[in-house]
């Protein structure tokens, strides 16, 4: 494994490579645990092309634990914007020094088209790309799926997958590089896979996808489901002329306290609720399921450095015991 | 002391504490001396709601001179523009590894409403807030008055307080969280504290302060004060329909050069010029006074990277030496 | 050397001497090496005025190489842009603790007014200036040049200089900070230096520089050069009133595959093309020439990390090895 580009292309044996180091990872950083020499002397360079100052955050984060250098490069108003191109761009930072670049693009497919050109030998990470992927977001739902999915069969998680599993994504669909890097991961991990959405913000050819197509969260929640992945809602889309407007949608595919009701009344305690963040409280997540002790966002922002510190160290740190199969 | 919220209610204890602590940092940083290892590991986050490059460059070095992890969060621009509450916020830097959230805010009463809640555990330190309070920039007034305090006195500055000090608050002390936050602590530390501002420019309710209140700078010069702290104006609201205008404001509350060449010809020797910078030179302060051996400005900055030395560190070391008191 | 403002400046001993040491640095940062622990716990403060990342990004990398400490001050939003003086400005940053201070302005002589008065200690490091200079730029530019000279005469470099080397700087003289670094130096490092431009692109007075001047890139390359420096061409400058346009600005001033053909037709080996970046392909230089062989454009980036590194190292280490001469 050079880059992380997708999820597609992601061997089970890389995967759960990803996630058994990141849990290892997880344990740095708390309160008694000092950080890690293991990327001392080593730069990570964050290329944002859009902002998301979460992400940024983490990856920051990440690096630091492990001792890098972190350097954010914001292409607003550097001679990107002045017409440079992406490769003259990342061909500067790794003569600069960069040892891996991770990179947000408001374009799908830019970090693809950095790693597989000749363009630079560092490792490219992507961290959002258009409305194609997001790997590392997958990564860490996936992590925070086999804690839970672990701990409801008594097993420790470490090697395990998700096989059984039954994960319910929800909301727009269309527009989500979550759902889709999420879909293509959990379904090499073995879980069993439901989109539900308006079928306005279904993508064309989802019917071909590897899952089951709802338009019904009542029913699919009532077919029972052990985790509800609840996607962010673009404000901007729902406008008054877009069906379904923002009343609409929270009544029929968000996540409110009459579903979480619905759920704690058929004591399905083994359902948890999660969210990629930044939440729309009372639009696709109501704030009493947001803090309810079902929901696993806070364990998700956290399971996020531990992902992205794995991510980070095997990519660079010249640790024979690579993920098999690269 | 889990919190730096305020100093209204920062005992005496806590208030000697931080500065006694300060003292021993201030000797940090120095050409001759290395960082100190106290804070490795730890992450201190810089959250600003508004732009205060200052405060934030001095937290920045504050932090790193302890050899912390610095992550810097523009609050514009992100997705708390977005819409997202400074609750999931809080909660998401702390779920990315933040031991400390150092915050600048808007909105008077937001750092306080942070720490109230049992949103996080992590440390909140107040860098500011609306016309509210802004601790340390009153903590390092006081270093700064009781350095010169005790030099005026011939004794050592570690343990004591400011009984018997005069302190003359000059400026727009209406909407000045700087007047505030150093009226409290200076009453704390037992200095007697005069405001000096235009009628316009006090707050309603001033009147009960335990401060005395005056309207003629000259006045309260020729009575003696050991220290003159000039206020920033805001030239935006010195415009015309203002009384009083800015001509009339320098002229009247400016320490201008006439009021410095009275001081020297007194031989008022103790007394010293303060301003929290950025100065307006030629508004509310001239640049003969600015530049001269009375001024402080400078000591102040330095003062400043002390006195967050010392808070994080208390805050963040773990050490059992704690203020006492809380 | 206590400040880097200038290459006019600048002896030839201390530019040997930077270039040597730069040498040395160039090994450290590469994959097996550890960064040096040289300059830990000295703080660098990159100032900037207006936005260069990939200049910031460098002076952050070589910092960074040498363990130091760095803040960015982006003066955009800063009190700076409240009216605060670049005196108060540079003293705060000081009194924060600032070892360093890399500026970079709009204004030409910004800098060397920083470092002529006695507002601060701290060394200045001129990181371009208006029209004026950019000295960083031409120690990087005569890095790759004595690095290629060497080579080309079989020669160790360490120690040497350009003497009988000729330099072609083409392109926008008029406005270029590089293009003036780049003469006063080369002409200090014993190089023979030709200005090619069109008339309109010449300075007033450029006729008594100490180089030939030249309209024809054509009759320059056919005379011999052994290296060809171009320059970034400001695409806002180039409009329709404007002689010449870009497409005729590209034809006779460009350097195009063309001229790359006529350059390997005559089989002269040993010239490169440089150019500071960030590119405009397709206007002064082809895609051709940017990627040939020919081409040191990723070197020079590179090589300004090193040089940056030497920079920041003699005027901050305190090593008694210092430049002679000063």
């Amino acid at each position: 494994m050079k880059h992380l580009l997708s999820t597609l292309d992601l061997s089970r044996a890389d995967a759960i490579r990803i996630l058994d180091i990141a849990e290892e990872m997880a344990a740095v950083g708390h309160r008694e645990v000092k950080k890690l020499p293991a990327l001392r002397g080593r730069t990570v360079v964050n290329l944002f092309f859009e902002d998301s100052t979460r992400t940024r955050i983490s990856f920051e984060a990440a690096a630091k634990r492990l001792s890098a250098d972190v350097i954010n490069f914001a292409a607003k108003g550097s001679s990107v914007s002045k017409g440079e191109s992406l490769k003259d761009t990342a061909q500067t930072l790794e003569a600069i020094g960069a040892d891996a670049v991770v990179i947000r693009h408001w374009a799908s497919g830019a970090p693809a088209r950095l790693a597989a050109t000749d363009w630079i030998d560092a490792p490219v990470i992507n961290a959002g790309d258009g409305t194609h992927e997001h790997p590392t977001q997958a990564l860490l739902d996936a992590f925070t799926l086999r804690t839970h999915w672990a701990k409801v069969r008594g097993i420790q998680s470490s090697g395990t997958d998700l096989t059984g599993m039954r994960v319910s994504i929800v909301g727009d669909i269309l527009h989500s590089r979550v759902a889709r890097s999420n879909l293509w991961l959990l379904r090499t991990l073995g879980a069993e896979v439901t989109m539900v959405a308006p079928p306005t913000l279904l993508p064309v050819g989802s019917g071909s996808w590897p899952c089951k197509i709802s338009y019904d969260l009542d029913a699919t929640l009532a077919a029972g489901t052990d985790a509800v992945m609840m996607l962010r809602v673009q404000g901007e889309r729902m406008h008054a002329a877009f069906f379904p407007n923002a009343r609409e949608y929270s009544r029929r595919w968000g996540f409110d306290d009459a579903r979480l009701a619905t759920l704690d009344a058929a004591d399905s305690a083994a359902t948890i609720i999660m969210h990629p963040g930044p939440m729309n409280r009372g639009l696709e997540i109501s704030s009493g399921a947001a803090d309810s002790p079902r929901s696993t966002v806070l364990a998700q922002v956290s399971n996020g450095v531990a992902v992205r510190m794995a991510v980070l160290y095997l990519l660079l740190s010249g640790d024979q015991q690579r993920p098999a199969g690269n």
